[in-house]
């Protein structure tokens, strides 16, 4: 499946006093994971709001293990683990550095699944139809390479 | 004039790694104590919303002193200083505790300027003629005490 | 066992273009909601770093409902689910207002795991040893009207 | 006088509901500016807390334009504006992408002031003779073009 890595720049107001990034913030770099891949499909995320629609989160898990500094590039790996027509689960691997993806043990790990509701009501929709191009960018990122 | 006092505790996640409250959520802290301030009015800010109307920040300034830190209860004090139909001005004094408010020094002070917009256009409105409730309850807590 | 209601406004800096709260503060709200736990048994969380301990988020999830708002007073019930000597394990429902709890769906639920760590290296420590009056607390919360 | 321009991905949690960047992250993304200047001094922020110090900010204003919004490639250009001893003062301007820079009306400004403390202590220090090689390149960056 297709895989995609955001750099982010860990900023100083994202750590907290512990000395480390607080954990919350690694919900935030998931999405800044996830915007980079949507974004490589060909489908930025503003464009699918433009389209009358929102993608909210179902759910998100994390597990943390080594936390990660001020001063680190974090790696965050991505890919599309799951799809149907009603949701979407993306998986996430986060690392301190480029260097150490697949290399050393990522310091968290995440899912985060989601659905597309429409604008206005926030009512799901059905994404195969609502948004076929998307839809099917997404089946070849999970088909891709196998 | 009228001063209203606002308590927040200090999360953790709104410290840094320096061990004390992070100096970009002091702005916030002043937004807690807007909120406060105008809802004491009998003009919550979501109401104005509902009328069809933001109120953008138009400037803001921190001066900081001795530092938050977590477990505080801070304490922001905060008075409208200016109005004029176009803007109004708000200050603020934060504490790290209701006890030090008046005998001891702020631990951060500061202003910001808003004025009112439409909500759908960002157009500026006068605010007396928008919502001339607003702008008499703004009036009267200028001149209270006086 | 014993079960702790945090109310906590929402704020307008909370919320994002959905209009709705952004999802990754819910996991500060939790942070609100533990804070609210571990000072209800005596054992401010402050007071646990100041003997030299810290108690990172080992994982966190998080399930989400109707959205909250701003102006919403969310109230987030919190309770340890389970307790070993390696961690704790909080939950917690987060409701629209302190009148839906209990009444409607919660609009979020999750849950985190905590250790307990030496705050100079990092290194886990038995919660039982190093910290024995928390713990036995813990118990107490666990087993209350059981 | 030397200036360094820092590109920022507006992420979707740092929009508020009215649509656009949240007030507050403008000082975040003055930070992110700051530290990129910095790091071009050789100097990276983190090699200073390293040395024992800390570089606390003394004040900071914003004044807003037009708003930022999710999607834009927000660009920061920052100089150092003001050397002493005891202070440096940073100016920013914020455009929404990188063709506004020099062309369009900046759509926020500001500055912030920054001193240098003892990482224990929390005493302000002398710039010049505490961190003598940061100090001549705050004064080459200064020179820089005259």
């Amino acid at each position: 499946m297709k895989k995609v890595t955001k750099r982010i720049n860990v900023r100083y107001g994202e750590t907290d006093q512990m000395g480390v990034v607080y954990h919350a913030n690694y919900i935030v770099y998931f999405e800044d994971a996830r915007t980079a891949f949507i974004e490589s499909l060909g489908f930025p995320y503003k464009g699918l709001e433009d389209a009358g629609y929102l993608s909210p989160v179902v759910s998100v898990t994390c597990e943390y293990g080594a936390p990660l500094h001020y001063g680190d590039e974090a790696c965050v790996v991505v890919w599309v683990d799951k799809l149907t027509k009603a949701k979407v689960t993306y998986r996430y691997e986060v690392y301190a550095s480029e260097d150490a993806v697949g290399v050393a043990k990522p310091n968290a790990k995440g899912e985060s699944v989601h659905c597309l509701v429409e604008k206005d009501t926030f009512r799901p929709v059905n994404m195969k139809t609502a948004s076929p191009g998307l839809y099917r960018a997404y089946e070849a990122a999970l088909a891709e390479g196998e």
